[in-house]
């Protein structure tokens, strides 16, 4: 395991820089010593999905520009805000979006939250592809209706459809609705066309909505390639796409998210909850989504997305000589799904000995959902160094192993 | 008419400078053409009820603070920000509030929208003092509720309550929920104990869910004093109260809002809603709340309602000086409700002249409902000179009338 000769090719100074984020309210720093007893000292907080890199300075300008000027009212005329994000539809995934589709709802916790008031009602059942990001579970109960757990097939390296038992789960399943993260959180897939076709005619078959959850498209690595689900043939009449610039430009904070909706009659219903709820989009988010999605933001994510897959390389020959570890191939997205069924270990001694031998909060697996019980997930989205760092960190925790 | 030694006595920098809004994408002022066909050259935009000045500095120190370090992701730990919002209630209004009881929505207009999916069913009443602002209509009828208008005794000058008649129209009526404006959007009434009471007791007859939009309550003028509807008796069971830096502090764009419940099963029903819907605050909303809710905040407060005062005494006097034209007494807040029923013109003819002659952009009295067509809504939200700017040709537009 030679880290070293990588790290040096790949460096980017935005990016290596470490910005000391403890102290500045921050979820993931902050609050990893309450929530796992990883000590703020030297702990290393891999869990909560933001990065630790600044957005490109676009982003940052916008918003000076906008403390400049000093006045924080009512935002007007969005015709800037919903083109920036037509552009990046059309220049990055060749997809067409139309101006009148677009919804901004505050992030797309609150987007899901929003479909599945739409079009369930209390006790029916919401179809998810398990494991997978566990907000989805959280706002479908809280909203009262079922989650309907449909497992991803997984073969010890990677995960796959099952269409012929999730059809056997549907009968009689009140099922109203499904959610698809595409690309996978947590298992790092790009879904291929076929398997984006698949999901389209199960969702056909069975007569629900698909909510695509696209949220991690734009980071995406080199021999993969993403497909919106918008681009699969028949399925315009049953889609939501949801996309964002929260994981792309690492700006969650600005709580702003895109839902688009190209079929008329989802789109009436769903202006109809947006208004009924009187939900519009803050200032701040509005100007950082129009400044990111722009030639220089663009740029900026391919430097990220090479960076990470410099994290994502070193972080996956690292758990690699772990043995009985193993990390999931990351095609898209900066989370490691980590498995740790080949330790032989139960979960409650690997999880101390990634927390407490090695000082690294991660996200529990069982909060995934079905499926999630032997793993961990790990976020990558960091300097290199410190990736480098707990990669030692946990190969001497299970040094034992070895 | 003598406007001139007012206005230098009570001048103040910070709100006298002129700050051009146009093309910084604010509804008010951009859109002012759009909407009246008032000209953005010369045009005043005395509608959207935002001001034109800058919050204090404590607030622009708190952005300056998150845009110098740079990284806006998932925030965590808010007791800052609660006890933020408890400090003033404490300080300010002699309020309790307990730190479970704070829910942070985008913005009020959300809140309401929240409170009505709660607490109402599609085809239920709400039931609003008319004219109210005009949003809780838009929202309600969005959300398939019915809005069920409860005229305000008005006597020519001063707007008061007349329970009678309002009870007379609940029978049958199907009403599950009330939204006051307290103090109140257009009218400018400080709502007295005694007036409170009355409204809290008919919530009780009626069996309602009472909504206290405190929004303005921060804005009130010597002589009058607000009193939160928690202060009244026996109404803590039904309650829920609704307050916001954002007119306060003049950063709506910030998108937050303040809903305090006390009651626990209340309190159960709405964080029901809040998780289901996935809704969870923006970062700089969270810390622009936190900055304003302070000793700094507060003595700026102090400043701009003084500033305001002196506003309205010129606005209102200029008013006075036009045969047939009045302006309610504005107790609180910066929103000047203009009778033009005594010139004996229809609404096109005053309105008119207004936009075209006056060339000021203001809200329709019709948009709040019952009982507004006679009227415009003017915002006194700007800088001094503006005012007497707006009077001048206010005077001139209806010169004839001399
Ligand atoms: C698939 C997916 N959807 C949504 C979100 C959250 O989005 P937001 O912050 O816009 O609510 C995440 C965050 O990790 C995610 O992974
Ligand atoms: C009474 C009242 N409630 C709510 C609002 C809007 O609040 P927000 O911008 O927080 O949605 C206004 C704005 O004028 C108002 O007058």
């Amino acid at each position: 395991m030679t880290a070293a000769p990588r790290f040096d090719k790949t460096a980017d100074p935005r990016f290596d820089q470490i910005i000391d984020r403890r102290g500045t309210n921050c979820v993931k720093w902050d609050r990893m010593e309450a929530v796992y007893g990883v000590p703020a000292e030297d702990g290393l907080a891999m869990w909560v999905a933001d990065m630790d890199f600044r957005p490109p300075a676009c982003v940052t300008d916008a918003l000076r520009a906008m403390l400049d000027h000093g006045i924080f009212g009512y935002s007007g005329d969005d015709t800037a805000y919903r083109d920036a994000i037509r552009w990046w539809g059309k220049e990055r995934h060749g997809e067409e979006v139309s101006r009148e589709a677009i919804f901004s709802t505050h992030g797309l916790v609150n987007g899901t939250g929003i479909c599945v008031d739409t079009w369930t009602e209390p006790g029916d059942g919401v179809v998810l592809f398990t494991p997978v990001y566990h907000a989805f579970a959280r706002v479908i109960k809280a909203a009262g209706r079922r989650v309907i757990e449909c497992d991803l097939a997984y073969d010890g390296t990677r995960y796959s459809c099952d269409f012929d038992a999730w059809d056997a789960q549907m009968e009689g399943s009140g099922a109203k609705l499904m959610i698809l993260c595409s690309p996978h959180n947590p298992n790092g897939r790009v879904w291929t066309a076929e398997e984006l076709a698949g999901f389209a005619a199960f969702a056909k078959r069975h007569d629900l909505i698909l909510v695509s959850d696209e949220i991690h498209r734009d980071i995406v690595f080199p021999g993969n390639r993403f497909l919106p689900m918008s681009s699969i043939e028949g399925v315009r009449d049953r889609l939501v796409s949801m996309t964002s610039t929260n994981k792309t430009f690492n700006i969650p904070g600005s709580h702003i998210g895109n839902v688009v909706i190209e079929d008329e009659s989802l789109r009436a219903a769903f202006a109809a909850r947006m208004a009924g709820l009187g939900i519009s989009p803050n200032s701040f988010g509005l100007e950082m989504v129009r400044a990111a999605y722009s030639p220089e933001g663009a740029a900026w994510v391919d430097d990220l997305v090479a960076y990470i897959d410099g994290n994502r390389r070193i972080f996956d020959e690292g758990i690699a000589a772990i043995p009985g570890v193993t990390s999931v191939p990351l095609e898209a997205t900066y989370l490691s799904w980590v498995d740790f069924s080949g330790t032989g270990m139960t979960r409650e001694e690997f999880t101390a000995r990634v927390e407490h031998d090695a000082r690294i909060a991660t996200n529990h697996g069982t909060s995934f959902g079905s499926g999630g019980d032997n793993f961990l997930r790990f976020n990558l989205g960091m300097a290199r160094s410190r990736i480098v760092e707990a990669v030692e960190r946990l190969q001497k925790a299970f040094g034992d192993l070895q």
